[in-house]
């Protein structure tokens, strides 16, 4: 099953708040409800909140009264403003969002086709809201399947820089959780193992959501990887201990420059791997990747709720009152990347060239792509 | 209140696996129940449990039936083994057991007084159990007094370096449920408090067992210090954000060479630390000096269960059967410690020669007392 997924006129999704205990999967009806529940974490992981969001906006579409095509796009627009600020830190949310909207101005003539990165064969310009309509799910649709193929060849990508035998810290979850399917870094981990590698995966836990001790530890159970579960706070021991070959996380931006937003802890992370000679790799796709953004100052950090440090499963850890600060994601600056596994290839420092090139060769990649299927399709 | 003290023939302490719900102090009657409480960490601390093992050899002694001292001191041998097995790290509960034998064999005739570092003044040697019992209690009770002392003058040692108005950052619970009153690194930040300074304290939650979260917070709440509660994967954000002046720590045990066994997660603090030009300051008595241990390579690292780290508060948060590891202490390597605050002065690298020269003064410092004590008693 996707993480998330279209069905029956509505989206559906694995609720994550509800692992490991339970697996339901949700139904949405409509773009508000997409965004409520990237805002509250049923679904979480840069690709996976990216595919939600262009899901979002085909349930808008769907909803929406509109009885020409100006008026859809006026509707979308609206939709696209909530979903655009569920959350702030990961590029991808904006990143789907940006390229159904630009699908969807190319249709109606307003836009050069070569302006967006990845684009759907161009289709006749609709002329009535029903096919604009279609046109956004489609596009939505083809953003979860291309995650998926992304996630694959991110996979083959980073399993190849991992010794036959390895012992690999990994934060946060990055696994098909976190996208549509396969996973980031765990999707590094996975392809390892499915090419006869022996991974051993050290979970960090990742508080103050507890993803990885939650989803990571479910997932990797589901795979068959073995995997122990610390605290993080123990990276440092086990990094110091030389038994660890690598690190691998994901990331929710990287700036053009290849400072790299990423759940909280993963900046010590970084540091300690790089103090123990131990290699640090960040798996993200280029959609993940900012151009943008000149570098990790120019990320915002969201700010979470307090409650999310100071209660733990709906039970107070800390004296009423308790003042709490709940940073959810940090900076690593690029000095401390060893290299960013990319479906479009591994990238090595320097990498304001190297990403550049990467989102490059990413659009050829796709264009390669539509011209087969226009090829198929002729 | 101390965290542990000797009252109507039994040992005193407070239940720390209570707070912040309920201060509870437990009543204990035995050595082998002073030993469990120091295994199941109802006291934790590394001069807390030194202290509550020199009161466990009290009980020991109040309770053998041996009628003559070669017999008692054979119990008391007996319980010491039970104690000193308790937890391996803090080097502070051999210290504690070794100064109350020591004393014993002294008032026996059998050792040296000079061969000890901090002696009682020499009693008549006891002909009788009783007399040698008594010993055994006043021995225990000046490790406690002493405990008090020495912290108040590492508070004033380590207050004297903050600045006027200072943000911190703290890791586990070093304050007065630490040690018998005060507390180590947290008494630092008690006494630049005390002393007019502004100091607000960002506190490292600490998993597994929270100490940070749940006696910290708590600590520092009864004593009015601004706080802010963090997860430990929070620090680096923080340190990297150049509002933090100093990391103060605690220690078990501290290597002739400065390396230092802290509680997990200390080590990557220290390293972040270090990458963003912040002061990483160790706060131990001499106590906690083992200069018996050349370097950290020959310090005990106790592992517990990994239950602590798969569930919290008694409810798991992991896929059952997932497989945890649960180092309690890691080492930081000396060359990312600014300083060591001891009571005996404040030791900056190298620290070889400094931490000997450290023990020397904190054993003429108590010489000097007992001479005082005994110009007193004449």
């Amino acid at each position: 099953m996707r993480t998330v997924f279209w069905q029956d006129h509505a989206v559906r999704m694995i609720d994550q708040r509800r692992l490991p205990e339970a697996l339901e999967v949700l139904t949405l009806r409509d773009a508000p409800a997409v965004a409520a529940a990237i805002r509250d974490m049923a679904i979480r992981g840069a690709p996976a909140i990216g595919a939600a969001a262009a899901f979002g906006l085909a349930l808008a579409a769907q909803s929406s009264p509109a009885r020409d095509v100006a008026a859809l796009r006026s509707d979308l627009e609206s939709a696209a403003a909530i979903l655009r600020a569920a959350r702030p830190t990961a590029v991808n949310l904006g990143w789907a969002i940006d390229r159904v909207l630009r699908v969807v101005d190319e249709a109606l003539g307003g836009v050069d086709r070569s302006l967006h990165r990845i684009a759907a064969p161009a289709p006749d310009i609709p002329d009535a809201p029903d096919a604009l309509r279609a046109l956004v799910l489609a596009e939505a649709e083809r953003i979860a399947d291309a995650d998926v193929a992304t996630n694959r060849r991110m996979g083959a990508n980073g399993a190849a820089l991992l010794p036959d035998v390895a012992t690999v810290i990994h934060h946060c979850n990055t696994g098909a959780l976190a996208a549509v399917d396969f996973g980031t870094a765990l999707g590094v981990v996975r392809a390892a193992h499915e090419s006869g590698k022996q991974i051993h995966v050290l979970v960090d836990e990742t508080r103050p959501r507890l993803q990885g001790a939650k989803l990571t530890t479910w997932e990797l159970g589901q795979l068959g990887i073995p995997h122990t579960l610390i605290v993080d706070g123990a990276a440092g021991y086990h990094l110091a201990s030389g038994q660890v070959h690598a690190v691998l996380v994901g990331a929710d931006r990287v700036a053009a420059n290849g400072d790299t937003a990423n759940k909280i802890g993963t900046y010590p992370l970084a540091v300690v791997a790089r103090e123990n000679g131990v290699p640090f790799y960040v798996v993200a796709p280029t959609s993940t990747v900012d151009l943008a953004a000149p570098d990790g100052a120019a990320i915002p950090i969201e700010m979470r709720d307090p409650a999310e440090v100071t209660h733990i499963g709906g039970s107070a850890i800390s004296p009423a009152g308790t003042a709490a600060a709940n940073p959810a994601f940090d900076i690593t600056p690029h000095r401390y990347i060893s290299a960013i596994i990319t479906e479009a290839g591994v990238v090595r420092p320097p990498f304001d060239s190297g990403l550049r090139a990467a989102v490059d060769r990413a659009v050829d990649m796709v264009d390669r792509v539509d011209k087969a299927v226009d090829r198929v399709d002729r």
